[in-house]
């Protein structure tokens, strides 16, 4: 039965899986993605991984190729450049498919960047089955987004199309990002822009809310206290998802996709994002699409998604 | 030799030419496209003014097709759908290729919108000629778009993508478009939103401006007093232009486009608006792409563009 390789490189941990056309995971493992400064050294425990486990799931000469999903990572030429959280990969350019492939004797290696990787791991087992069109926006520390226009991955001219996280939500005086401009999405509707914005509201007022107790504050925190009927918190859902929703809007008036589907961190915190990001939605678009747009949730399991779309790059 | 017919519908005129394989037009003409509330009467007319046009380029028996680029019709359908500015299409649907067709006897008849057809003109036989990625804007009395993607016209999954104009450029209080919303592009960086930022400035302020002379303010005249030095017309051009730069990175990040290339009335002012789209664009893209997208203005006789773009569809 042939078999594909996914690997998930993340900012804290490599996660892989050997998976069967069906999309099932029939061995999977978890490697450190940081100690590393050298990508020859990353490279080389990676291979030594994937090699013990392709044995372990009793595949061994099934298997057709390696997908991967890296932060920065460029479909057209292989590489991963600038990927600040992998010291590996920071400030320069690593030809990673081409030293992963050659590491495992020539094995094919396909390398995308990580949200398109969940885009297609949506398109092939996820809510965004037979779809076309569509626009994955992952909300985790950062915001990023896969882009999937006639059934593939849009790359643009370079391999780096879809970089909506750095598109600007607030035009003046908005806050720094990590990419060096001010004001971007990602500086907003990331895990830690939300969190930033809870506490920017507890030092601005003097509102009740159960954050007050908590020294440092996360997304988790402020979903625990919105759960608890926490109005602070609730509120800052509210506005985070008016601002990811109205970037929305001129998302679907470019590409005009028949869903937006929101994955990661954020999106779990489904009830006090949804119906603010949907309604600032169509209150953005003209007529055409207002009300016409399905705004979805990955049901995939977080840890799975990332292996099964990195998989189905590799078919 | 084959040829085929290409036709611009406008708001005030109809456009028509016969076009060979290598862009020539060989023989062209002009209806007009007001004046009628039913659209078969419009149809009727421009039948019968494709079948003269025909007749005089003596190519009878070497019409392959019929290309029509018009506002608001969808390619997928052959619709004008909802055309403010076309009585005959103002608040319904009509199925414009189909009955065209009939018209002339079978002839097949493609239809899209009037940016996207510029979009397909400009890659055939314009500055974009060669290019899988880039978008066109249309600056003229709105604000249009096409964008190419691995060399072809997006659609999106309903055939309007590339609605660009109606993305927000100003997000709180922003003028009305007419679209309905507000803060549009389109109502701040087309002809008639460039005037109105004159106007608006002149009732502000107590700035001298050559402008101050005129009773009513169009774009060609805030052009004309920026050509003679007038420094407020050069500051409305340059705040326009800002808008738009600023806006365009966002669509770079999220096609990754070879170029933008720049249509219509607007973009005539070349040397006051170049150089403000230019900055604002690079200033709000990620370094990966600054200073490595291409802002091009069309070369493109405009009245022709327009009819060799709707050929280029009817091949």
């Amino acid at each position: 039965m042939a078999c594909v390789v996914g690997i998930d490189v993340g900012g804290q941990s490599c996660k892989l899986g050997v998976v069967d056309a069906r999309g099932e995971i029939l061995a999977g493992s978890v490697i450190g993605s940081t100690g590393y400064t050298e990508a020859s050294d990353f490279i080389d425990n990676l291979g030594a991984e994937v090699e013990r486990l392709i044995e372990k799931s009793g595949h061994k000469g099934d298997i057709r190729g390696v997908g991967v999903g890296a932060p920065n990572a460029n479909y057209y030429t292989g590489e991963i450049k600038d990927a600040t959280n992998l010291p590996w990969a920071s400030n320069r350019t690593v030809r990673f498919a081409e030293l992963l492939s050659e590491r495992l004797s020539g094995l094919p290696v396909t390398i995308t960047n990580d949200a398109n990787a969940a885009a297609v791991g949506e398109m092939t087992y996820g809510v965004a089955k037979g779809m076309k069109h569509f626009i994955m926006i992952t909300l985790g520390t950062g915001v990023g987004s896969g882009i999937v226009v006639d059934g593939k991955v849009l790359y643009g001219s370079d391999g780096f199309a879809g970089e909506l996280g750095h598109n600007c939500v607030v035009r003046h005086n908005g806050r720094l990002c990590g990419c060096g401009k001010t004001g971007c999405l990602e500086a907003y509707c990331s895990a830690i822009g939300l969190a930033r914005t809870a506490r920017e509201w507890l030092d601005m007022t003097d509102e009740h809310s159960l954050l007050r107790d908590l020294d440092d504050i996360t997304s988790k925190d402020v979903y625990d206290a919105a759960l608890r009927g926490d109005e602070l918190s609730k509120k800052v859902f509210e506005f985070t998802g008016r601002l990811l929703g109205e970037k929305l809007a001129d998302f679907v008036q470019f590409s005009a996709p028949e869903a937006i589907v929101l994955f990661g961190g954020l999106a779990r915190a489904g009830e006090f994002l949804y119906q603010p990001v949907l309604d600032a939605m169509n209150a953005n678009l003209i007529p055409i699409w207002k009300g016409k747009v399905k705004l979805l949730f990955s049901e995939l399991k977080e840890s799975d998604a990332a292996i099964l779309g990195a998989s189905a790059l590799a078919w």
